[in-house]
This record gives structure tokens, C-alpha cells and sequence, in this order.
């Protein structure tokens, strides 16, 4: 498999704006105008439901725009951290006082490790790499190695066992897991947070936690609850992903008391933009939440069919997702940046090139569940490619 | 002048509200959401030019709403720091590694008390409480007080020689200032960074600075252009109040390229939301920036109607402003609290109450500009109460 040289020519333009962009993907905007020839059809890169999207959208268009209240959401400052933070606690049940919202989970990532993390802190890798890239001064950053013998899944006991006997003083793990999807059961979150009680602080990013479910009821099983017996507990949770609504900026997450004071007290009073308080006053409201896990039901389901179809090809390796993506391995001594590029320029498809993952060795690739069309669309693709 | 029961019970409510606020006011979402017997038609609280909320109404209606494109601003992560630099770098004609990009300009402000400000801060007073609110624990915030028999003018050589005898590492000023909207001209501004250019910091703060002209052209005259001189200038600009979008959170600033560096380096990857990325592409564009002149001239030449017209009423001493509000301090023993609620509450019109700005003695209400059929309206509102 080789570029030709149209292909050839956008890759080059594409590793100099990456080149910008850390260990990050270019955004799709920034693509766009960078380069124009490039004709995206299918976002694969960014993990998010697009029909919670459409969702959101019928709720603005009909509540904002054409009631002609998208106005005072523009023009008018939104309200202040803490009063949004009530809003979200009586939704989840927590209270509003150990919520500190965000604009993006990415604001709570950096505030947490810049104002409460110093020392060693463990990273299980690989990961999102912010949860090192934003380390402060005072930060060690050390690495648990998710094996890949083992698919990345976790293997608890020996997690435990190793932050006890290494000098650890946080953690953060990601549930379910970017990039490989592994999904820690709800008892399991439970046993490293009760055997691990006396660090400093243990992250919990539950960014994906929507589209994990460990039964038939597809029950989504936060460890936000634990933040009562648990001091050293920091819950972060985007809302970009599982409501896609990257663009407005919304997150919280779930920390002490004291801590969230300690946030508030010089600074972070005005991070939420209008359309997020908007929609955390959607989240809050029984009417969306019902049809929001309608569509989350939908999601989950072409995504379950998504995967498995994927597994069925040859060529490539699954590994196992309780997430809305899924990461394979490129077998037979095929390039993933070819193969990456192919997807992209010949047929507009934007995946996840893995390259500068630490932690994860091999030829792989990371793509999102969309719709069921662009689901299919990125199949067929997929096996045309790896029969070429 | 007194309350009457309805006013005494919501003014108890508004108070109990205002106490989680801090020394800002709470918005108008929070205050009609806690206190639904409020009917608030005219937002004097919030300074922006309603006008330029239109403008940017029309514009995402037509290349948004009526497209579909607003979708891929909700849905989708927007773009980077750095490359939403470039395009405001282009537009104000300062190199892209030289702006950073923030959520709403209090976003900077916070970025660089906590990371850059160490050492004596010295605060011009009156002014917006967050330069010393958000203060970190290694700076001592010292204030200079403007002086009332001056009318909050800034003395700029006295100002000069206080800093210059006084160990002070760093200043701040906020040209307009706000809450008396006096200006510093730019010829002054250069006296004061010239002279000053031993310090560890200048932070000049221009959110309100396209409300303010010095010759008939109304030409801005930003401190940015400087920073090719003085490493140690930082130039803050919020977009909420002239352009009127709040909401949508805009901001940038201007400083050193290390700096930027500095503050990239760990953290403010993704903080700009989708309508903020499209409002700094509409900001680079040449039809928009005419169309915004039109409304930005509309708007001064009101507001300056506006502020005359307050100086003619008898039993308030309006204070010079050369930007879109107004502070008047009320005479006769009048309580400036008790006027503020009658206005807010029997008459919908919604004024800063200035009670809690440092360095503001006597009974002070801020009023913003608002349309010209509103400002007819708080017009008449106050010369009728003043009559009472």
C-alpha cells in the first residue's frame, strides 16, 4: 500500500500544521482552511453521538432561535460558576457545593494538575496525553504500562499492588479508556478507590462513561457517588462526547468542597459560555433527559453492530471497546500513516493516526462510531483499503 | 425616599443573592431564575453595545442558522489557541506568537495574576475588582486612589512619580476605567509605559477602549502597537462589551511571545467555543469591521447624547465618561440602594448598585448606554424618581 501523489503532497501539508498542533489532531476547521483540496465527509477523529447532537440542536432551534431568546444567550453574561454547579448537583444528585463546572473538561484537567497535584503522580498509559503534557513544575510524572498482551485491559490487582509498593502520591485513570476503550467495572472503580484511600488524590476521568453499561439496562455506573466517602477523589466528566456539543465548552467535575472553594476563591467565576449554561439547564430537565437516553440507546446499539462487524474483518486487530470508538491494529506490514492517509484524502474519512501515543507500539489507528450510514460508509471503506 | 413592602421583600431576596455573587453583580439569568416576580426590561447593568449584538445576530443567522453550518460550531472541538491567534494577529496587525486567545478576557486576567504577577501589584481604585480579587498568594495587591475632587481622573505625573518612589514590580491600569469610564489618551499612555519600563509588568486593560475616540475620526488607539517596545507590557482586551457577546466568551491578549509560550506550554489548548472561533473569523473580515464601524459611531454618538442629557438632571453629579456608561453619584441624601431597587424593581431597569468597589465613597450607581428608545426610558425613569 503506497501514496500516490496527490496524496503524497496533502500528507506533507498536513504533518506541518500538525506539527503545530502538539500531540493533539488538527481540528477539523483548521484542516479546512489549511487545506482546501481536502473534502472531509465523515469526522471519525473527533468520539462524539452525533444524534445527541441533533438533539441539542432541535432543542435550541425550537427553545432559542425561533423563540427568539438566542439573543439574551449571546448578548448577556452567563451566570457564575457556582450557580450553574447547583444546577448540575440536583441533576446528578450530588451537591452543588463539591461541583466545579468547566469550560471543557480540558479547564478542570489543567486546573486540577496545576492547583492540586505535586509529587508522583502514575499515568496508565496509553492515555489522553493532556493528563501529562499539563503536569506542573512540582509534578513527576510517572507510567503504569497497560500491556498489550493483555488487549489494555487493566489488571487490577497488579494496579493496586503497584501504586503500594511504588511511592505514588496521585493517580488518573480514564473509564473507559482513550484510546483503547477498556471499560473498569463500577466494583472494581470501587475496590482502587477504597485499597488507595490514603493518596493525595485519585482522578477519575469518566469523559466517556455514557457509552459504557455493564447490563441490559446499559445503567451508567459514575463513581461520583464515592466523593462522600472519599476526600482524595476528583471526578472530571466533558460533556463533548457524549451530548457532542464539543463547541460550547461543557464540563464539570466532582471534587471536595474545600477544594472547589479553593478554585473559586481567585478565579473561574465566568468559564461557562451562554449555550453551556443553556444546556446544563437542558440537562437538568426530565423531557431531554428521557430523549437524550433514547438516542444514547440508539448510539450504543449501531455501535455495539459497528464493532463487531469491524472484528469480522481480516487484516486488521479489534481491541475490545466499551466506548464509541474503537482502536485497531493494522496487521501484514501495512503503515497506519498510509493507511491513515488514504482514509483521509482519497475518502474523506478523519481517524485517529496513534503514532505519538505513548505507550501504544504498533500500526494503529483509532476511529469513532458515527451514524449508522457513515458507520457502514467507514466499513466498506475500511475492507476496500485492506484488500487493495 | 423609601421602599415600599413589595420592594423591601425582593430587595431581601436580591441581597441574599448578591452575597453568593461576590463583588459582582449576579446576572440576569440567575436573577430571573431565583426572583421570577422581577420584570427586568432594561439590562443597564451589563455594558455592551446592543447594536453590535445585532450585527453579529445577522451575520450568524444568514452564515449559520440559514446554512446549516451551525451545527459544525456546536458539534465539533474549535480550533486551537495558536491558530485563532493568527487570524485576530492578521487582524489587529500584530505577529500571531504574540496574542493569546482566551475564554472571555477574565480568563487572562486570572492567567496572568496567577502566573506572572509576584511582588507589589499596584491597583488603580476605583476599579473591576478581580485585578486584586484574583490576586495569587505571592503578590501583595497596594492601591492607588484616584481622587474624587479630581473626579476619578488619573493625575498621570503624579501617578508616575508615586510608582517610581514606591517599590512597586508591577501596575495596572483599565483604559477607559471602569466604573467612571475616564480615559488616559494614548500620548499619555506612552508617558506612563515609557517611564515605567523598568517594571515586571504593565497590564493596561482595554475592554472598553472602542467606545472611547480622541478627535472626530473616533479612531481606537490601542496600547497593543507598543508591545514591540516593552517585553514587560501586556495589553487585555475583552470583546463582550464593544462587540456585545458576552456569551459567547471572547477575549485576547497581548505580550511577549515567551509569555505566550509560558502559558501554553501546560495548558489553554482548546479554550475558545465555536461561536467565539466564528466571531474572531468575522473580526479578520473586511464587510463585518464596516459594518461594525457603522454601529460602533451609531452607538458613541447616542451614548453620548445620553450622558449629556444625564447632566442636565438636577440631584445627581454624573462623573466625565469616555465610554458606554455612566456613574452618577446621588445628592440630597438620597441612598443610592434605595434608588437602585425603585429602578430595578417598580421600573424593570437593571443599574450597578457601587457599594462594594473599593475606593468609590459616597452613593454611586453605574448605569450603561444602552439603545436609544431604552435610554430614553432611563431617562425619564430617573429624573422622575429624582422628583419624587
Amino acid at each position: 500500500m503506497k501514496l500516490n501523489k496527490f496524496e503524497s503532497e496533502v500528507v506533507n501539508k498536513i504533518k506541518i500544521e500538525k506539527s503545530k498542533s502538539g500531540s493533539h489532531s488538527p481540528s477539523i476547521f483548521t484542516l479546512a482552511s489549511i487545506i482546501p483540496e481536502l473534502d472531509i465527509t465523515i469526522d471519525g477523529c473527533f468520539l462524539s453521538n452525533p444524534y445527541a447532537t441533533n438533539l441539542f440542536l432541535d432543542f435550541m432551534q425550537s427553545e432559542l432561535i425561533e423563540t427568539g431568546k438566542m439573543r439574551d444567550f449571546l448578548e448577556y453574561y452567563p451566570s457564575q460558576n457556582r450557580f450553574i454547579a447547583e444546577i448540575i448537583g440536583n441533576t446528578i444528585n450530588i451537591p452543588g457545593d463539591h461541583i466545579f463546572v468547566g469550560n471543557g473538561a480540558i479547564e478542570i484537567i489543567q486546573a486540577v494538575l496545576h492547583r492540586f497535584i505535586s509529587g508522583k503522580l502514575l499515568v496508565t498509559i496509553p492515555t489522553f496525553s493532556s493528563y501529562y503534557e499539563f503536569a506542573n513544575d512540582l509534578t513527576e510524572v510517572t507510567y503504569y504500562n497497560l500491556k498489550k498482551e493483555n488487549g489494555y485491559v487493566l489488571d487490577v490487582d497488579d494496579y493496586i499492588s503497584y501504586v503500594k509498593k511504588t511511592k505514588i502520591d496521585s493517580i488518573v485513570l480514564i473509564n473507559p479508556n482513550n484510546p483503547d476503550g477498556n471499560y473498569i467495572t463500577f466494583s472494581d472503580i470501587q475496590k482502587i478507590v477504597g485499597e488507595l484511600s490514603y493518596l493525595k488524590n485519585i482522578i477519575i476521568d469518566e469523559s466517556f462513561i455514557h457509552f459504557a453499561y455493564e447490563d441490559e439496562d446499559l445503567k451508567v455506573m459514575s463513581a461520583a457517588k464515592l466523593i462522600h466517602q472519599y476526600e482524595n477523589l476528583i471526578v472530571i466528566k466533558s460533556m463533548s462526547k457524549d451530548f457532542g456539543i464539543a463547541g460550547i465548552r461543557s464540563g464539570y467535575s466532582i471534587m471536595s468542597a474545600f477544594r472547589v472553594n479553593q478554585l473559586l476563591s481567585n478565579g473561574y467565576l465566568w468559564n461557562s459560555s451562554g449555550l453551556s449554561e443553556y444546556f446544563f439547564n437542558l440537562y437538568a430537565r426530565e423531557d431531554f433527559q428521557n430523549l437524550y437516553n433514547d438516542v444514547r440507546r440508539r448510539y450504543i446499539s449501531e455501535t455495539k453492530i459497528f464493532i463487531n462487524d469491524l472484528k469480522q474483518l481480516e487484516g486488521i486487530k479489534v481491541y475490545g471497546s466499551k466506548s464509541n470508538f474503537v482502536l485497531f491494529e493494522l496487521l501484514n506490514n501495512i503503515s497506519a500513516e498510509v493507511f491513515h492517509s488514504k482514509l483521509l484524502i482519497t475518502h474523506g474519512i478523519y481517524s485517529r493516526l496513534c503514532y505519538d501515543k505513548i505507550g501504544l507500539e504498533g500500526e494503529f489507528i483509532r476511529i469513532a462510531s458515527r451514524g449508522f450510514g457513515d458507520n457502514a460508509q467507514i466499513l466498506t471503506t475500511i475492507k476496500r483499503l485492506l484488500n487493495e
